[in-house]
């Protein structure tokens, strides 16, 4: 298991971070993937803005990257193809951010991780509500609620 | 009026891109800043994803700071200094994007321009919602509403 999570997570930091280059660019890395969740790591130097905190739009992209992270994750073990897009949010960012940073998503329930998987192979449509959010100094410093969905050809492998 | 407006675009895109050096990764440029509003451009390349369409982070980030452009503006033309920060905001993605884009933010209306200068100068509080979204081959992709809340000392010199 924890060598499953190991190879998911190489594969993870490549997919977030050469194929997503604003991932490369914000220096981020996939320091944690284990039964709780994802937790990406972000400095503060390449996600700073001009009053020297981060910059809402890194935090954001951060959360929507660690959301995204899961159910990818899930459609890789089930090698079902689709197309996984974020389509409505909600933001809340409630501190500012003076250090480096986590985006934390947590796995949601075993029965809902296995519905997403069952209706994507069933019936090529699926999707996910997660929340993911950042934290700096042992504080929640931003929230997102996000529904993620995926759309793709019913069974076709990865 | 043109004069000054080439002066804030220079301004802006320094700001935009070096003060936050994320801009600068995304490769942003004030492409237009007039009586209407704010236009940033941004090419594909940068932002792209793993599924060679626009980086829903990289839409949501150009976004708010299309939106945070226009209260920073108001400020510096009235020389009152603040923290500008985004609050909540929710976000809707509502096509994929496979070209460069524009992040496009309005002006609101002169009287909540001047209220919001106003109520700076004051209380040295003042907010404003705006609702920036994201146009591609002449559609609109994405769109934000958000509120931006300023706070600083009444009346100090930016």
């Amino acid at each position: 298991m924890n060598q499953s999570f190991d190879d998911e997570r190489r594969w993870l930091q490549g997919t977030l971070t050469r194929d997503i280059p604003l991932g490369g660019a914000m220096e981020l890395t996939v320091a944690r993937l284990d039964a709780h969740g994802v937790t990406l790591e972000l400095p503060l130097g390449a996600n700073v803005n001009d009053k020297g905190t981060a910059f809402g739009g890194a935090l954001a992209s951060a959360m929507i990257l660690a959301g995204w992270s899961l159910p990818r994750l899930l459609m890789r073990r089930a090698g079902l193809k689709a197309e996984l897009v974020i389509g409505r949010c909600e933001i809340r960012f409630t501190r500012p951010v003076a250090s480096g940073f986590q985006a934390f998503c947590a796995w949601p329930d075993q029965a809902d991780c296995e519905r997403f998987v069952r209706r994507l192979g069933e019936s090529g449509r699926a999707s996910l509500v997660l929340e993911p959010e950042i934290r700096a100094d042992e504080e929640v410093a931003a929230s997102l609620s996000a529904k993620y969905a995926a759309l793709g050809t019913s069974g076709s492998p990865q």
